[in-house]
This record gives C-alpha cells, sequence and structure tokens, in this order.
C-alpha cells in the first residue's frame, strides 16, 4: 500500500478539561503488514470516556499515550492488506486502531465482523460499552425484580443497556441524564420509568430530593459511571443491602486525577465507610477488559435481544478524523445523546 | 422462682467514649417464664464492641437501647426454670439475655448447648465473633495461597479467627494490635507471619512504611474492623482487586456516629472513588446476623480445627456483673487482648 495515512497524536497533556491543542492531526507514510499482520482501513473509530484518563500521566489501570503518540482506541475496518492466512482483503475487523484512518494490526488481535450486519454496534451495544453495562448490572449489581435502580448517563451506551436490562428484569429504573431532550429518550426510547435532569439541579441536595420521591422504596443498585453529584445525590438514598458497581466516573475525569477540588459532601472518610457497614454495602470497582472470557455469555444474552429490538441503541456519529477531537471533548461534556462514534468513509 | 435479679441498664446516652455514669446496676424481681419461655441463670456475657453503636440514638441496623433500658448482648446461661417442653431444668444455652444475672427467653430463640464441651467459646471462637471473621475473610475475602491479608485488631476473636483461617489457606498474615505484648501473641500463638503495634506510629504514614516492607507483593486482603488511622495505612497498599470486608469500625465508634472530627486523610471522596474504580476493588460491609443461614457450614469448619487445636483463642475473663460496665469501656480502648467475657458465676 503506498499513499499517506493520518492519526491524531496526543500533542500535550490536558491539565482540566481537554483542549484543541492537546490533539494535532499528523500524516505518516502507510505501512506495511509484516508476517502474521494486516493493514486496516477505518471506517468507524470510537470514542469514550475512559480515553481521558490515557491522557493523564497518573498511575491507572492501563499506562498514558506518551506526549506524541496516536490517541488509542477501539475502531471497525476493513482489511486492505493481509500478511495473514486469517484474513483476507475485503473482511471487517474490529480491534485496537487508535485514532487514525488506517491501522497495522495483528491478525491474532483482532475480531472478525460478519459483513451481512451493520457494523458499527461492535463499538457500542454489543462492544465495550454494552458489555460493561451488562457486567456490572449482571454480575455486580445482582438485580432482583422489584428492585429500584439508578443510573446516570441514561442515554449513554453503558447506561442505556443497564436500564434497558434492568427493565427486562422487573427492575424500577430510573435515570439521570443532561437535559430535558436526552430526559425523554430514556423514557420514550429506553423505557425507563423515569428520567431527572441534573442540569436542572443547583446541587446534590435538590436533585436528592426529587430522586427521593421517584424512589419511593429507595435505591437497591446505584450504577456508577459518573460520580460527583449524582453519586452525592444518590448516595443517602442507598437501602441495605445496595450494591453498587463502579466503572466510571466522567464528571471527575477533567479534575486532576480525580483529586483536589472535586467536593464530595457527605461522602468522606468516616461517614462513607459507616454508610458501606451499616448498609452492608457491596462496592466494587471493575474494569471491562478484565473479563472478556465472558464475553461469549454477554453476546450470548444480548445479541438476540438487539435482533428482536428489546435492546435499543443509539449513536451519535462525527464526520472525518480530523473532527474527532472536537467530538471526544464535546461528549465529555455531556453533548453526546447516545454511542459516540466518528465515520472515517 | 423467688428473689431478685440484677441488671445493668443504660443510664444516658454516651458523648464520646462512655463513662461510668452512662451505666447503672438495678435490681428488679425475679420474672417467671410464661408458656414457650424458660428462666436462664446467666453464667458468661459476651461484651463486643458493636454493643457501643446501640447506645446511641442513631439510625443503625439495629434499633438501640432506650435509656432506662437493660445493656444488649448474648451470654451462655443455665436454664433454671422452664415452661417449655424443649428444654429441661439444668439445660445450657446460647441467647441475648442481655447484661444481667437472669433472664426470661423465648425456647425457640436459643441455642442448646452440649454440656460435655466448654460453654464460653459459643461466645466467641465459636460463636459470633469467630463466625464474623469467618464469613467475611471467605465470602467476601476470598483468599488464595499466596496473597496477603492485613487485619487488625489481631488478638481479638474476630482477627484472631481471620488470621489463622488466611494462614491455614497459606497466605501470608501480617496483623496490627496494640502493644508489644499483643504483637508478641499475634505471632507466637497465632502465628501470623508479623504483626505491627499501631501505638509506635504517630500516624498513618509512619505505619504504612513499615507495613510496606511487611507486605512487598502488597495487600490483596484488608480485613476492615477497626477503621481510622489502620485504613489509612493499608490503603495506598491494596493491590489491583483487593477484597476489603467491612464488619466494624471500632477506632471510630466513638466519634460521635462515626462521623465529626475524625480524618481520613488519602480517603476522601474522588480519591477512594478512584482508588475502588482503577484498583478494581471489592468492598462488602455486612453485618454477621443477616448470615446465620451459614453457621451450619462455619462450625462444621471450623469445630474441628479448634479441637484440634489448628484454631486457637484466648478469652479475657472479668468477675461480676458489676464489673462489666468497666471491662466494655476497657475494651472499647483496646484493653483487652482476646475476647472478653464476663463471668457472673
Amino acid at each position: 500500500m503506498s499513499g499517506e495515512m493520518q492519526k491524531i497524536v496526543l500533542a500535550s497533556r490536558p491539565v482540566g478539561a481537554p483542549v484543541d491543542e492537546n490533539f494535532r492531526l499528523e500524516t505518516a507514510p502507510m505501512p506495511t503488514p509484516e508476517e502474521g499482520e494486516v493493514l486496516i482501513k477505518v471506517h468507524y473509530m470510537s470514542l469514550d470516556p475512559y480515553m481521558r484518563g490515557r491522557m493523564d500521566d497518573a498511575k491507572s489501570y492501563a499506562a498514558p499515550v506518551p506526549v506524541g503518540g496516536t490517541m488509542e482506541g477501539s475502531g471497525v475496518g476493513e482489511v486492505v492488506a493481509t500478511n495473514s492466512d486469517k484474513f483476507a482483503v475485503g473482511d471487517m475487523a474490529l480491534g485496537m486502531f487508535g485514532w487514525a484512518s488506517h491501522a497495522l494490526a495483528k491478525a491474532n488481535e483482532l475480531r472478525k465482523l460478519d459483513k451481512t450486519m451493520p457494523v458499527t454496534p461492535a463499538l457500542g451495544v454489543l462492544g465495550m460499552p454494552g458489555f460493561t453495562g451488562w457486567y456490572g448490572l449482571n454480575k455486580l449489581g445482582r438485580p432482583k425484580a422489584g428492585e429500584t435502580l439508578v443510573v446516570a448517563a441514561a442515554t449513554g451506551p453503558v447506561g442505556s443497556m443497564v436500564g434497558q436490562l434492568a427493565k427486562l428484569a422487573g427492575l424500577r429504573v430510573i435515570g439521570i441524564a443532561g437535559g430535558p431532550e436526552k430526559c425523554r429518550i430514556a423514557t420514550e426510547t429506553f423505557g425507563f420509568d423515569a428520567c431527572l435532569d441534573h442540569r436542572a439541579y443547583e446541587d446534590a441536595r435538590s436533585l436528592r430530593k426529587d430522586l427521593a420521591d421517584l424512589c419511593p422504596d429507595g435505591v437497591d443498585i446505584y450504577f456508577e459511571n459518573v460520580g460527583g453529584k449524582v453519586l452525592e445525590a444518590v448516595w443517602p438514598l442507598l437501602n441495605t443491602f445496595a450494591r453498587v458497581p463502579v466503572c466510571g466516573m466522567i464528571s471527575w475525569y477533567n479534575a486532576g486525577a480525580l483529586g483536589g477540588n472535586a467536593t464530595s459532601d457527605g461522602l468522606t472518610g468516616p461517614g462513607l465507610w459507616r454508610s458501606i457497614l451499616v448498609k452492608q454495602m457491596s462496592v466494587n470497582g471493575y474494569i471491562i477488559s478484565n473479563h472478556f472470557d465472558l464475553l461469549p455469555e454477554f453476546l450470548g444474552d444480548v445479541l438476540p435481544k438487539v435482533l428482536s429490538g428489546e435492546v435499543k441503541y443509539l449513536e451519535d456519529v462525527a464526520e472525518g478524523l480530523e473532527n474527532a477531537p472536537r467530538a471526544f471533548m464535546e461528549m465529555l461534556g455531556g453533548g453526546n445523546t447516545g454511542k459516540q462514534i466518528v465515520k472515517l468513509i
């Protein structure tokens, strides 16, 4: 393959919310696959909140992206050159291609996709975000019919999966989302019992008041994917034996390694521990990449529900690699409604 | 039965650490068992940290003792009058008899004890504290050979059970206790690999330094039974996938419903949640009274180990009901070495 490829690199580390200057579009010579590799032309790339963490030079569960390095991320694309007998030119594959127009990939690190099906769900409802929601809800949340669940980012790919599966399991589901339009989608499209617009509340206390009205029997599962004001609002409403799967804290991602200036009224030291003890809570952090052994179980459960329409999904599509940074920054601010992807073809 | 009985009532609610004036010794007419009841002459009563919580008028997992009410607690005693065909005079039983020389009890709420065996273990190593350690370690701690466990109050009935069972399971076990004598007992009697005297450290940071030296591979299970300085010291040493069973926080019990002035450097809001997420921790509060369905499994596992001497236990025996408040107050300050009981006969 001759010609050039494009990629977005980390130009500098952000302080707080990322800005344009933290990203740079570069071109590079088109690479050639070595033995066992294929060259991918990326069709769609995924934008996910966890990528914000990779931009920091902090100790975390994965190494940071080096300054000057290509932003990491998964995508779906077409094999355009192959040096592996596992893939033919024209095959579609899912892999970690980064924010780039093309990528070299080891054949044994790719998942081949069915070309007769839409490929973008592999990045969302049937990919890492959907799997994150499914795992956290079922393996850590242990839902029981009649219970009440609260989940934020309700229309996003994780929150909408959690809420829909919980509804199918017979729970009362209250969503929290940013703006009246997302709340409408949470109830009308995704079937949540109710959804509160966190932007309409000045502080955690006022949000808690309305949430308490919507949860007359308290909250049994709080699926933690945002942190901040929502966590503060929900915490005192948790019932005895409450379960709190923790998969993310997007509201704190721009707060400097989750530290410092973020406040957390009622969630400090002894008070928090007292709740965990007295209410016999189960608080479990998890990172989905450590649970890929359960991917077949997830797909076996959820794929039929997606095909039947029982589980719906929404995608927000930005166009063009050069617009990926802007779409990413907007997503961190809650600008997206569904799964944020970038179309590169 | 004629005559009088003695009991210790809650004279007033403590502010901070309990003092003599919070307790009062009273006499009452000897009661007579109604249908289905027995009258117990208490031989030994148990003193446990959870009783401090019952003295507060705070929302908790159990109703507070009313002012003027008899202090609650379990004990072992002899049936001296019976109005039930389940118990004969002379039988020994375990039950919630309170801080009292005698108690009426419903026959179906008692556990009959084998008179040919020592009865005090039913209050400690084979009772609620031992069961608390066993449940938390096995069901929430999920120990694996080669891992490292840290437990405080190492010579107490919970900590010594946790440590000994963990050693039998092939873990490296580091204890923390108050004073050099308890540390000696933790290693020599209970077989811990090492034990640190928390009183020898000015703050969590200095304790953490020595603990880190003793845990070169980090800490996989922190069995939380004290809170405060020990929790602060251990927290940053926890490994990815660490498990934290939470059964008590005795160091905070006198701090006003665990709130207020207790500090917790590094354990506030976002930082703590970041740890839970990034390290994929499992933090589980539990109260053993909700798990009595597993008591047979516990006894089936541990009773043979106690009989064989694989699991050892220590008891601290105070003499006389009138000395129960003093023994209780000393226990909250760490004055006991093993399981604290009061001998009433």
